[in-house]
Parts: structure tokens; C-alpha cells; sequence
């Protein structure tokens, strides 16, 4: 195989952070999170948030992050909003409802949730019969490669203070929601519009790692205890710590994305000249571009990907997704091998 | 402060495992451990085991390892059998409650199970008014530095398939065990004389993770969907692999936790020619040694270490670690610093 | 108000229930179900079902049912298919996510699940990303008032059995479902063609309990741990005893069962014959007439319902319920107020 | 067999609730709790407490009370605190800890817990590695028969309020403790030195049902929700309404304890005549005598009781309890044929 488009965690990591480990390796630190790199990401994600009162908290995946955070906030019987496209609600063995919750989930076309999506549920049936909902949970970029704007987020956490409700913003992706070329928003908004959110290293140039971003305060105290309980209180947490004091330093992570979308846009650009279709708006790393059946088993001879959904007269769409290490040349030899494709079957 | 004996996972790893992970930075894997290092080191581990027929799977830490575990095996009115002083009693914030489970604890002299302390609690109270034992967990090294010898795992496995129990032992210091002094015990005889084990690699070398060895091949079955459902399913598994792939090669793991052990032992030795005693017999990298509160205090100044349990007449037993990186020449003025606060008080 | 037609659990219970607990007040009985009065209803229910091997336990309702039976089938990663209507996904609270499982629900028209409404949840994302359907829940008679037909459970669990899944039979409203005029099955059929369900006695005449059957002798083992551990195994196991013994004596629950459902069916007749149409097949006693807004206004001056849902042009479906102790005569004074408004309407 | 004493809820109910279901038996009234019945017993539970502020549930069982009451209480990394002996530990099959709680025992001589048992508890070892104590869990009377003075629960309070505890009764046998002869508190007193405690009925003279006030107005927020989660709210309500409005009138639970008690202490002081020790102090209706081994299989011909525990020397504590209904003339035979057979032996 040429290359493997299938998902942005294919590569090890962004080298600084191979040095880093290496320069530092024989230091002695304390365990927990107390070591001196996890401090030194946490204040650098607190001044990109523009709010000294933030808490961060580093864990090693995306499943892990939602199932603490989503644990810690629910009382036993209050819910979790989600679309159905949500990640806890497809694609996580139900990691959320085995701590106990329901996720009440909503169809969406873009995979992003709006105040009016949300009505019904808060206005069920009398109380005490049916769960309560307390969370309303998004991603951003969402799992369909869409993004918000700062103004759907701005209403949809109006829409959540006013009705009791917190958000929760999954941000497995979020660093190349950030560096879209449609985006307009900032880590401080994020810090100001959601309850809590969080900025994943695994996807974007890191080894592992989510830096949970709790900017409620009132959401703060005793955090530490569910992530212990949960077994993601890890003793080493200067692996974490290196990965994200690296990433963070001049804005690497989002230079690393702003890679990955630009490469991305690059064959959404292309495809749609060539007269194709995409499921979902292409914005970020992830884009759906819908081909003829016969050159999707072509290109699949020489690049991976997910064949994602079966559509009518002989088309499916394909999930092409890019990373932070993608080469260049090998996105411009796929698109030199669908235009020969598409040509041959015009 | 000279060095920290407080514990083993202060440094960071052996530097085999970076360059490793630098070597092969760029090349493509699969995700969620179908890397082709998680693939070798599951291949040296079964050869090690001596049984193809072993599951063995990574996970970030010893608190996951045994959430997984415990909420695998148990059915809901199930309990674990538990030495008082075991992790999963003391340390790990109610994680194994919080998959449901209560723990049945024993009290003991040496943090060790035998035979005669399960007695009692398999013949309780007739049937479904209090739970059902059903797996006994063990920690080797234990939690206060002993060891099981292999006539002790024997007696303990042979008592626990007599009387429907599976035997589950944590090894988060397995290495350490395993190349203690007065081992006699192979990981072959684990994969035959325990259900399920694990190896950890953070605190003998690794930065990261411990090796869930599935021996009982009746407990394999859908064991991936419980690390996923619990977030331990990581995308980027060529870490956890290379950590394995590496630390297993030409044994290197026993190596650096014969290197832990021998300057535990050193310790150890000197203090008991000074008369010194300790709380539990000194097997493993982890020591007990009992000393006056004045000189645990002048110590204190220069060295790192936890102080463990006041003892009577002004005595208290400390805990001493050393790790695979720890360098003799600090253990040399360590037991300096001791012999002339020694002589000063004597 | 005249009568109250919101629910079938609004009076106490068959006369004969009460007798009994009195005739036997005063001796003495052991607890936890080993009373006579249960051993008596345990051994009619196995006669009845024809099989004398099905295991029989009596709970004190239906959410503490679904979440016990529920709770023993499922592996913590397995979940739970239900039609979107269902209690267990409506109504409860939560009860069966507390419990940790999913439940993945499927749309359907008359409440009732059917093999190609499975299909595509038994085909989704390859393994351990995505929960494991385990066990098909229906309710019968269902939440909206429709029943099954012997040759669609017979089809629904043949699916089940050929793909690995165990089919559960809410029975809150059982006795309705095979006392109901279109009915063609028995206890006997549901003891061979379920893996496990229940009969209701709250709503069909008894002060409180359910039944549960288990007809699948693989799901037997320590049931009753199940039951003590979520808090459903009562010291004065006689009180339940006494409903089912009384209410099973020559097929009294069916025969109050008849009684609640020939009164719906005389409101669906005489409606119909108005010219009203109804949002589900009306079979049981739970029927959802469609009324005009104003019609439905002035009939809850003088009687109790529950308005059900909007319709178009200013019409509602109501929720009408008759027991096993509606007086006749009111279901007649009903009839005739309702063909007065209809006139005065027309 | 003549009688059997091993436990108070043997026998039905008293008449009057019968009556009462019979008189009302036809009035329709609303479901869960809404009934007159269940209104009047919350008014005078209310009225007793001295507290119009109090909330009262009323539930099922008393292992259904302490796993609502704990589920509601705890987060998720909080424990609860209990004596050994506590009902929770021993005979709930775990119901506790399937809520997902660790329940941190202190060993006891009389199933009391003391400030000073608690000090340990909550200094152990720093935050996030061990759960957090945050209920303190107590029986009154507790499971061997004892009970709390005012003085002790007054200190037990104030040391709980000092240290941000709460503290919760179980009250499954609370009547006998309160009707005790050396009792000095009341339910006000309850009301004022607990957050939450409970009244039994099963024990005492019902046929179901503990009635849950939750004197902490702080706690009382949606709890029905955690009642209905865990399948503990019943449609028909007014069968838990009646026991309470009936045992609460004129305050006939307590006089019906009194009779329990009373029957007991005469056991209980023949027996020290005769010269028997007794394993805990008889205060209430559950008595603990030490008798020679061949007098108790020889009683045990003729009268039902519970082997409690071998004691040195040929003798066993044996468990007496007497109930609401025990007839007296039964205790006396019992009392004769021990003394005949004592002298036997002497």
C-alpha cells in the first residue's frame, strides 16, 4: 500500500517530543501529574484560555476523558444529550451508560447539536418516570468532519444556562476544528462556552493523550478522585506532560493540524472539480467524498481508507482522513490517480 | 535533595525504548494494538509463558489492569478475596466498587494469601444473602516487598480450582519478583499456576504500561470489549508495544529489576549488620527497614522515601525504593549517611 | 370526577387476595419466598406453562423486574434492543443504564419488534468498538395496547436463537395480552418461545407483583443473588405468595383481565362507530382513541385520562385505561357523554 | 415445631391494616405515592418529627432503603463507614457496593459505632488515592440486638457534622430500639441527630414497607428519581400508605415493639437467673444467651432459632427474637423447658 488514509493515528509522534523524552529521561520527578512538564503544560493551556481558574487534567484517550467527565458530572439518574453520530454513543462499547447514564441522543444531519434538538428532550414527561437530562455533549471537530462556529456554540450554551443544562465539548479533534480555515474560534472562547472540554494530543502530532480543560469552576473540586477511580491516574505523567508542553509551545499543535486540514482540503478541492459530491461539508481532516464503486475498489488496491456508507446508483462514501506527518506527494499521487480513474469511466 | 527513594517510577524508561520509538516513528501501523510491536511482544511474552495458547493484552496502568480484570471476571454478586494491605483495598480510590464488586479482605502478617485464609470466607452464610467469592487476588511482590515462592502459588492455585476460584495476581512489580533472590517461580509457572496475571513495565523500565496475561483460556472470550468499554483501548498502541517489544527482548525487564533489587539488597544488608530490623522480611526493591525518628528525620534532608508506620519507642518503619535506574554510588552514601547518624547516636 | 380511566393500578385488589391474607395472618412462615403460599403459586405457574422446569421468582414490580432480569443476562459490554416506545427506554428512569447496559432502540409503528427491525443492529462496526446486542426486549400487550400473534413471537424468536440473542418478555400487562380477543398464545407457548418473561399482577387484580419465569434453564444459576443484591428479595415473600396463589386459583387473573379488556373494547366498537379512528389497533385495555381538542376538554371535566399526543387539525389521541374493576356502568356513562358531544359537535 | 423464634417477620400484619385494605379496597386512587393513605402516614410521620420539613419515603425493604438512600448520598469516590457487623457488610449481597461504593468496616463489641472508631477512617493516607469517607452508616437497633443511647448519638452527630459526614440510620428494627426499655431518644431526637434514618415496618408489625425521612433538607432534592431508578417506586402506593397510617395512629408500632421487647427481656431474664451469659447486652428483641450445646439441640427440637456462634466450652450463642406477635404463652413453655432441661443437666 501506498498510503493509508484511514485515520490520523497511523504516525508516532511530532519529533520534539522524542527529544524531550530523550533530554530528560534520567530526571527524577514525582508521579501523578506533579511532574514539572505536566505544570508546565497546564499554565501554558491556562494562558491560551485566558483564565488563570481553569483546571487541567491530562489522561491518555478520548473514551477514557468522556467516560471521567461525563461520571463526574451526572448525578445516577440524569443523562447525557448527545447526536447520534455522537462518539460515546456509536463507537465506545458503552463506555458511558457502564458508569451508569443514558445518553438521549438526537438525528442530525451534521453532527452538531442546536438549541432547537434539544427542546424536546428537556420538555419529556413529567418528572421522576424519565431520566433528567444534565449534559449536553458535542465534538468539535464532530465525528463527520464538521465544525462549529462561534456562534452556534454561543447559542447553544446560552440555550444551556438558561435551562440547567452543561456542555461538554469532546475535542479528540479539536485542534483541527481550531486551525479549519472556516473556524472563528479560540481556546479562551471554548473556555467561556463550554462547561468543560478537552484538546487531544493522539490525533494531532502527540503519543498519547487528552488535556481535559475544566473552565467551570464549580465543576473542579475533588476531580482528581474520578480520574484515580477510573484507573487513568497514571504514575508517570510525565509522558503526558512532555506531550502536550511540546505541542503547546509556539502553537505546534495547531500548526500540525492546520498540516492535516490543508492536505485534506487540498483533495476535497480537487474532487469537487472533478464533479463529486461529499456526505458531509469537507472543513477539517475529515472529508467524505462520494466516488463511483469501481474506482473506490481501485484506489482501495493502492491507498486505505473507510468505505463509510453505501449511496444509490453504484456510489458510496469514502472517509479520507489526514494527518499532521501525511506527505505532500502522497495525497498529490492519489488525486493524480482519481483523475486518471474518474477519466477512464467518463 | 541527593535522591528519592519514595518509589520506582521517578525516571523515565530504558533508553532502548526511545530509540525505538524514534526509529520507527514514521512508519504506519494499525491502531488499538494491531501494531506489529504489540504484535512481537505479545509473541516473546507467549513464548516466555510457554503456552501459545495465552491472551495477552497492553493497558496503560495497574489500577485499569485491575478494574478490567475484576469487571471480567465477576458477575455482579461476586466478590474478590483480598489480602487488608492489597492495592485494590487501599489505593486505588474504590475503582473495583465502582465496577460493582465488593472486596472480602484478609488480614495478614506479610501481605501474602495462603489456603487457611480463604476458609472462612467461602463458608459464610448460606447462600444468596451475601456475595459469592469467586477470584482471589494476590500482588507478587506484594504491596510490602514479599515475594511467593512457588510451593506457596501451588498450595494457593490447587486450593483455588478445588473450590471454583479463579487466582488473579497483579504484578505491577512481577519483574521485581521474578528476579528477586529467593525466586523460584518462572513466568511459565504464572501462565500454569495463576487464571490471569499481569507484567508492568512502568516501574521496571517502561513509561508506560502492564501485560494482561490471560492463562485460563475460558476467560478470553470478548476480553477486548471490556478495555474498551473502560477506556483502555488506546488508538496509537505501538507505545504500549514498544515498551513490551523492548523490555522483553533478551530479558531486559529481569534484568533492570535484578539491578533494583540487588541495591535494595544492599541496603537491607548493611542496615541489618547495624542492627536495624524490619517491618517485612527484605526480598524484593521495596524495604521496611525500622529506624529511630531522629535519624529518619536527618535522612529526610537529604533523601527521599515515605515514612511508613510509627513504631514504638521512637522507632518508625520507612519505605525505601530503589528502581532500575537508581545509581549505586547514591546507595553508597545513603548507607554512609546512616552508619555516621548511627555512630552519632549510638 | 366520575371515574378515573388513566391507569389500571388506581384500585386495591381481588377481593379473595384480601381474604387470604387474613384467613392466614397469624401463622408462621419462612421468609425470602419459602412460604407456602408462593411454593403453591410457583407450582401452578409451572403447570401452567407446562414445563416444569422453568425457575419462578415474584418481585414487587415492573422496573425492579427488568432491571434484575436484565442485570443477570447481560455482560457488562452486551446491551439490550427495544422498540423506542418502550418502558424500559421511556419510563424508567434510567433503571436499566444504572444498571451499566445500553439500550439500543428501534422505531416501529405499533410498539412491537420484529426480525428485520434487528438485522441492522446485529450488523454494525466490526467488534469491541461498539456495545454486543445480547438480549431482545419486548413488552406484551405493549405500551401502546397492541399484542403479539403466536406466529410472530414464534418468528421473533427463532431470529433470536439463530443469532445468539435471548428474547425477554415485559409482562406488566400479560394477562390483558392473552386474555385480549385476538390473542392465539399461552403461558405454555411463552415458556417455549421466550428466554425469560414476567406476569403482572399489579395492574390485573393484585395489590403488587410480578412473576418472573425463567424458561431457559441456562439462565437459572443463583438468580436469587440477583434479586437480594438490587433489593428485591422481601422478608414477607407470603405477601407476594398470596397474589399469585389467589390470583392464578382457576385462571382468576385471566378472567379479570377479560373483564378490564371487553370494557375497551366496547369503547373502540361504539368510537369506531362514531367515526373514530385510533392511533394503534385498540386489542387490550389500553386504547388511544384520536378525539377533537374540544370533545377531549369537556370529557376530562367528569373523567380521568391521560392526553397521549397532538394530532392535526385540533385533534388529540387519548389514553384510555379500564381494569379489572371498572364498574360497567361508567364505561356506559362515558359512551353516552361522549355521543352527546359528538352530536352537539357535529 | 411449637414456635419458631428465629426472627420477627414470621407472622403477617396487624388487623387494623387489613381492615383498612378491605375498607378502601375500591376507592380509586392515584399511583406512586400520590394516595391519601401514603399523605396522611408522611403528615403524622412529619408531626412525630417535630419537623414539618422533613421528606418521607416510603419504600419496599430495608436492604431497597440503604441502597437508595447510599446511591443518592455518595459520589462516586465516596465511602460509607459501618460497624462489621452492619447488615450493609453482611447481608445485602453486595447491594452496596453494586451501587458502586466501598463500605470501609471498623471491628465493633457491640455493634455500635463511637467517634473515636472513625478517627483513622478519615486521616489516611493524601487525597485521590483512597476513597473519601462521606456517610457514616448505623443500625438502631443494630444487628445484635444493642442500642444507641441519646448521649452517643448525640457525640456521634457533632463529630460527623465536624468532619463532613453525614449520618444515616437503618431503622429496619427502629421501633424495638425506640420502645426499649432503656431507650431515652425519639423520633424528633432522630430528626435533629441524623440526616436520614428510616422506620421499618416489615419487623414490626407490617407486611411491607420502611419508611425513609430524610431529615437533611439539603439531601432531599429529586430523590423520588433515585427511588424510581432502582425499581422502588410502585404503582400502587397506597398499600405502603396503609401500613404507616395504620402502625403510626396512636402510636401502636411502638406498642407493638413493646411486646416484642418484652417477651425478650423476660427470656432474657429468666435466663441470667438461671445463670446465662449472654454475648451482647438483651435491650431489645433480639437476645444472644450462651447455652451448653446438648440444651440447645435439644430445644431446637421443639422451637425454632438461629445458631449464632460456637463459643469455648461445649456452648453457643444462640439468636432469640420474639415479634409483635409472638404469644407469650410460647415463652413461657420455652422458659419452662429450658429450666427442666438445665437442671437435667446440672
Amino acid at each position: 500500500m501506498l498510503y493509508n488514509f484511514t485515520n490520523d493515528y497511523s504516525e508516532g509522534c511530532h519529533p520534539s517530543i522524542l527529544q524531550k523524552l530523550t533530554q530528560t529521561n534520567v530526571s527524577q520527578q514525582p508521579g501523578y501529574g506533579h511532574d514539572e512538564f505536566t505544570q508546565e503544560a497546564v499554565a501554558t493551556l491556562r494562558q491560551l484560555c485566558g483564565k488563570p481558574a481553569v483546571d487541567v487534567h491530562l489522561v491518555a484517550g478520548g473514551t477514557l476523558a468522556n467516560l471521567i467527565v461525563l461520571g463526574a458530572l451526572l448525578k445516577s439518574y440524569e443523562s447525557v444529550i448527545a447526536a447520534e453520530t455522537a462518539h460515546i454513543n456509536q463507537h465506545e462499547a458503552g463506555a458511558i451508560e457502564a458508569t451508569g447514564h443514558k445518553i438521549e441522543t438526537v438525528p442530525t444531519a451534521d453532527g452538531k447539536l442546536r438549541p432547537q434538538d434539544l427542546v424536546a428532550l428537556i420538555n419529556k414527561f413529567p418528572e421522576y418516570h424519565t431520566v433528567k437530562p444534565r449534559v449536553v455533549y458535542i465534538s468539535n471537530s464532530t465525528e463527520i468532519g464538521t465544525i462549529y462556529k462561534k456562534q452556534e456554540l454561543t447559542e447553544l450554551y446560552h440555550f444551556c444556562q438558561e435551562n440547567h443544562l452543561l456542555l461538554f465539548m469532546d475535542g479528540a479533534r479539536l485542534a483541527m476544528a481550531l486551525a479549519a480555515p472556516g473556524n472563528d474560534l479560540t481556546l479562551a472562547d471554548l473556555a467561556s462556552l463550554t462547561d468543560v472540554f478537552y484538546l487531544g494530543a493522539t490525533k494531532c502530532g502527540g503519543l498519547i493523550g487528552e488535556a481535559i480543560v475544566i473552565a467551570n469552576e464549580s465543576l473542579q473540586k475533588d476531580f482528581k478522585y474520578y480520574i484515580k477511580q477510573r484507573g487513568a491516574l497514571l504514575a508517570k505523567g510525565r509522558l503526558f506532560g512532555i506531550q502536550f508542553s511540546e505541542l503547546l509551545r509556539d502553537n505546534l499543535i495547531f500548526e500540525l493540524a492546520g498540516h492535516a486540514n490543508s492536505l485534506a482540503q487540498r483533495i476535497a478541492a480537487q474532487l469537487q472539480e472533478l464533479g463529486y459530491a461529499f456526505l458531509t461539508q469537507p472543513e477539517t481532516n475529515q472529508i467524505f467524498p462520494i466516488l463511483p464503486d469501481d474506482i473506490i475498489t481501485q484506489l482501495n488496491q493502492k491507498y486505505g481508507f473507510f468505505r463509510w456508507k453505501k449511496m444509490p446508483e453504484g456510489h458510496s462514501a469514502i472517509r479520507l482522513i489526514t494527518s499532521w506527518a501525511t506527505p505532500p506527494e502522497h495525497v498529490e499521487q492519489f488525486l493524480k490517480d482519481v483523475k486518471v480513474l474518474t477519466a477512464k469511466a467518463g
